[in-house]
């Protein structure tokens, strides 16, 4: 599946047993779209990414990461590339200590992009996963390794014709899909959950939120319900890689492919080609 | 440090990329002492991994994996075996289809126990971890490999005077500590915190509850409290490769190591001893 990977700049297939990332779910990732032989908002993941290693008190070289990205981007005009960075063992156990070494794994999945998919173009119907999100403020918005709340979620149904799941916290909220983050229009404002108490918080999400929503929309994050999907005008998934689908079904409710919905997908577009030119 | 490992029967030194415990923690471990050449109560232990194998729909093959460890604990007289069961990738992203292929890693780690170990006989001194745990009852009791929260919270001290640090959920109940169960007695009664929330059932607290304590004490499973340490009598700690342990310290609140917690020593002793005969 993998073509093209690199451990700590080695190409590579496999990877020492000593990565927590296998224990512990003890590391971070990042997906990246790769178009054109360029990741897409490169400087926004590795924002994030450094963000997140400070809450996990990870300490990576970044300057290193940077230029094993160049290397393995070498003639790869289009796919995915997923790092994951992860604290390597040092003794048997859950302790880590501060400035424990961090392992850097790069892997390249090619892959074509269709310029007019239908799913971005037409919306894609979603449903509502029974698997709840647990409540961790300590992890909160932080793409962490440990996902076994999103493949419980995600393996719930196998029907090719639903493009994502919607989950909830404990307590009811809608927080996110199981890949993706959701948007609501509702009345020309952007409603978006609260991501403090769960829930991954998305490099296109803070994409949307800064630059894409900026001095056009009036933005809220709110705790938000399922009830509030059915209130929406629009509803939108965003993620790195797909950038924004509109969602035209949730459940048996039909939604319109609406004008914010594809206003903001054109000015994606634009951050695209400017970001590339 | 790892000595030895089999990867799906295999010597191996890396696993291959394609294991989601690397990508999501999609996968349950067990770790078990060894010693006289013999793996200590091995069919809990199955017993167990069977049955989080159902609850996380693994399709494990059993058969295949005693042999495997039959094949790694040969001329393996003492030490911890760690074994790692974990889906493979079949496409990128969360869904595990139904039927998935798994993988089996097993590591040996090579130990000498001491067959009078000080922290077994005079206890040991612990403290409370601020780290809290989520409450997921799809996950509760399982032993998987989404163990972040532990790693947070046994990093949060490198006193080696402190043996273990006690975790609370979100509500502020006792639950376990971060490598271990966590027992109190209480006027003859032993309990030991419900685990139905969160935490990992441990097979050590299993053989506690339904062998060590039958028929000579009465045993709760409850929502315990912190207050709940310093109205104790006797508080102890289990899991697999420490046995038992008396703690005799919880931050500054002092405790005897009680005669109920010896008892169940030397009844663990015993049932070790008839299990090697």
């Amino acid at each position: 599946m993998t073509l093209l990977a690199l451990y700590n700049g080695t190409p590579a297939q496999a990877l020492p047993l000593t990565s927590r990332a296998l224990a512990y779910g003890d590391g971070l990732f990042e997906t990246i779209k790769v178009d054109g032989g360029r990741a897409q908002f490169l400087s926004y993941h590795l924002q994030r990414l450094r963000l997140d290693c400070a809450r996990l008190d990870i300490a990576l070289d970044e300057a290193v990461l940077c230029s094993e990205i160049a290397q393995l981007l070498t003639q790869q005009p289009s796919g995915v590339l997923k790092i994951i960075v992860a604290r390597e063992a040092v003794t048997r156990g859950y302790f880590a200590a501060r400035g424990a070494p961090v392992a850097r794994l790069l892997q390249f999945f090619p892959q074509t992009f269709l310029h007019d998919d239908p799913r971005a173009r037409l919306g894609v119907a979603v449903r509502l996963c029974r698997q709840a999100l647990s409540e961790q403020p300590a992890f909160a918005g932080i793409k962490h390794l440990n996902r076994l709340e999103q493949v419980l979620a995600r393996s719930e149904w196998s029907d090719a014709a639903i493009a994502e799941g919607l989950m909830l916290d404990r307590a009811g909220r809608l927080i996110e899909g199981t890949m993706s983050n959701v948007f609501l229009v509702r009345e020309g404002t952007l409603y978006t959950p609260r991501l403090h108490r769960c829930g991954v918080a998305g490099v296109m999400r803070e994409i949307i939120l800064t630059q894409l929503a900026l001095n056009t929309l009036d933005v809220v994050q709110a705790d938000l319900l399922p009830a509030d999907l059915s209130a929406a005008d629009e509803v939108f998934l965003s993620n790195s890689v797909i950038g924004i689908w509109p969602v035209r079904k949730i459940e048996c409710l039909h939604k319109p492919v609406g004008t914010v919905t594809l206003t903001l997908q054109e000015k994606l577009n634009c951050l695209i080609a400017n970001e590339s030119s």
